[in-house]
């Protein structure tokens, strides 16, 4: 937080901005201005914890001031123009956050997407070595300058939309030097571009053909590694695939023990193809998420709200697998569970780069509403991935921020194949 | 045609291009180079009428030359550096083609896509003036100038993704002055953008609130209309839409008579809701195309085959009404009825604006092929316009293309949210 208490009660504290906002609808998620999640579906009041004809001060790339724009008119003239944005009556948001991506990878699928609409099983195509393990084999053999360059177009799409912070996992790696090579080229992309990244340690999401029919030793590994890329500085937190086709509760057990033992946070994709007990074991792991959830059970969600463990959904591996279970959407609100929606990038299942696109399958797949979805690509995203000050446009909030060519936050999920993000702000400053 | 039958027996057939594409794997769509409908699921061998390795010569806005980059390479000395586009092993397509939009109008409904998923039905929302009322009357009280400043935004995300031809139909203004002003804003957009634009009189939409109850007399004042705006040329083909709750086949038939005695082609919303014989009807006029389709019958395809009738596929209206009937794919490959598709782009039932992500959706939700999918919004979609000229690459073609940075075709329509459109040439001129 910025100290602001000595200033607040003078206009001096008008002169003190790098720069501001002005004439902004602001969409603060803030429970400070009326944002909170349980709410009757009628009531509008308090929707985005929304601010009209507002204006807001950035120093030190977090938000120092956020208010009525007839507070601070008076006060422009002490500013240059160059320091001064006019949001001319459009939106202002949080920055995006995606908070569940395998971004980095090499290779493309598209041939698989295209046998099996010529009519080969999943079966067919995994004989020919397709699916992950096709994933895995392009990732292992691409040189890191390689598996830069092809991972950055899916990053630069991201970004055009007003994302500013984003996850990152491994797991097409399945060996130390790989694991290692993905999450080293998460941290490039960090340093390259104006965006926060957090990368996560997802070597328990497969089992490689080396390790067939010995998964526990296979977890041993994963264990092992994730001692040596944590002391590497490469880990922010640890996921696993818990489900029939990829790893038990027990095994994914060990894997969090040895996270916990490491100090990291856990999330985990669980629940997807059926109820495994995965989002009742992160979430007794005080888990940041629990990931995907089409087969959420009640008590798994009693789990989840009892400790803060977020629910995030996919709705674009939803679409692309045409899955018909929907996530159990009024169980959550009932909980009060927070919900973030995530794009889930990946080369199979969700081969998608539009978090503007995964808020709009929210809406038409899920029936989330367009305050759910914005609320699960800001505020609930930014808790998923443990960050406090991100995700809500309050005092004290690191400024990252979009202004949007748009009529109301609807327009944002309304929309498919629209960009309307005007100007991107990234720690106080602004993308060019 | 070029006539270049003089100069294709010596090597002076390489000194007259304005410009040339070489290093490209081009599909073609093209008859002459094996592609064809009707083909085996698995037989590969001609899919998009492909030619790998080769190179493109362009003169006076058409396509010159298409053949092997060997046959090239020792004439590209007698060009300048600047003459000669590098497509360094990517793929080039036909420019796209939408066939089927209605991008010209005021206003959003975004307020109503939210207000449904807060639980309103839509006889609540139609109550309080929403759904086609709200457009016609934005698109009404717009000045001509805000009117172009909404609808270009559509139309330059379009002309992003490689789009060089596109459809636009009135059919929100349902008064004479209206429709006019619609129909000349898209001649004022082709004016001003690089695209080629296709108006479509369709005051056969809805019927407006003053002609309630008298919907005969509204097609007789859509029939006067369209005289008057045909002679003042703004009108290249006729629309309208047949359904339970819009027009009669009965009332269509006038409209389609009229349109008849004009001399301009017809095509028709139909089957959309029901069947009610509608593509039957406007294939026995020799129609241009049929449009959605989801409840066409056996009858209505064999009306279609004979007639040369295209069926055009909106998967975007398919999947925001969240529709669950499907369009008769199988039986129209079996008749051989050409397929096309278009985003519909509109601001109530296929707010979209992205032919890539409707390709996509022609995939996943409607089981297409990616080659059929590249055909509907290429050679089909040219079809449905009447473009004899365009959709695809051989000699004598407009030169309409798009270099993409893809592996193979397939990747237009696997990936969401990535724009691969390197270069695009509209008519022999690269876009700038
Ligand atoms: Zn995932
Ligand atoms: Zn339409």
């Amino acid at each position: 937080m910025t100290d602001n208490s000595n200033i607040n009660n003078n206009n001096d504290r008008f002169r003190h901005f790098d720069s501001m906002i002005i004439n902004a609808n602001v969409a603060t998620f803030s429970k400070e201005y009326g944002f909170h999640l349980a709410k009757q579906k009628d009531d509008n009041a308090e929707l985005y914890g929304q601010l009209f004809d507002a204006a807001i001060g950035i120093k030190d790339g977090r938000i120092a001031w956020l208010g009525a724009q007839q507070d601070i008119a008076p006060h422009l003239h002490d500013y240059s123009k160059a320091n001064i944005t006019d949001a001319k009556g459009g939106w202002v948001t949080p920055g995006l956050i995606d908070c569940h991506t395998h971004l980095v990878y090499a290779g493309n699928r598209s041939n698989e997407f295209e046998a099996r609409l010529h009519g080969a099983s999943y079966q067919d195509i995994a004989k020919q070595g397709g699916g992950i393990v096709a994933t895995v084999q392009a990732t292992r053999d691409a040189s890191m300058d390689d598996l830069l360059a092809q991972s950055e177009k899916r990053l630069q799409a991201l970004l055009a939309e007003g994302v500013t912070s984003i996850e990152i996992k491994s797991g097409y790696g399945l060996n130390l030097e790989t694991e290692r090579k993905m999450l080293q080229a998460a941290r490039m992309l960090a340093d390259k571009y104006p965006v926060h990244i957090r990368t996560t340690y997802l070597a328990a999401h497969a089992l490689p053909a080396e390790y067939k029919a010995r998964s526990d030793d296979y977890i041993d590994a994963v264990c092992d590694w994730m001692q040596v890329l944590h002391s590497e500085g490469l880990i922010d937190a640890v996921d696993g695939f818990c489900e029939n086709i990829a790893f038990s509760t027990a095994q994914i057990k060990r894997v969090f023990d040895t996270a916990r033992a490491l100090d990291l946070p856990v999330k985990l994709h669980a629940d997807q193809l059926s109820n495994m007990g995965g989002s009742s074991l992160v979430a007794e792991y005080q888990g940041l998420s629990s990931d995907h959830l089409e087969h959420l059970s009640e008590a798994d969600i009693q789990q989840m709200a009892a400790h803060g463990t977020v629910a995030v959904l996919l709705p674009g591996a939803f679409y692309t697998l045409r899955d018909t279970t929907l996530p159990p959407i009024d169980t959550l609100r009932q909980y009060g569970v927070p919900m973030a929606l995530s794009t889930d990038c990946n080369p199979g299942t969700s081969p998608l780069t539009s978090l503007l696109l995964t808020m709009n399958m929210g809406c038409t797949l899920f029936y989330l509403t367009p305050e759910e979805v914005l609320a699960g690509t800001t505020v609930h995203a930014a808790k998923a991935l443990g960050l406090n000050n991100k995700g809500k446009i309050e005092v004290g909030c690191d400024a990252d921020l979009v202004i949007w060519d748009i009529a109301r936050p609807a327009d944002l999920c309304a929309q498919m194949g629209l960009n309307p993000a005007q100007h991107v702000m990234y720690q106080g400053q602004w993308r060019t």
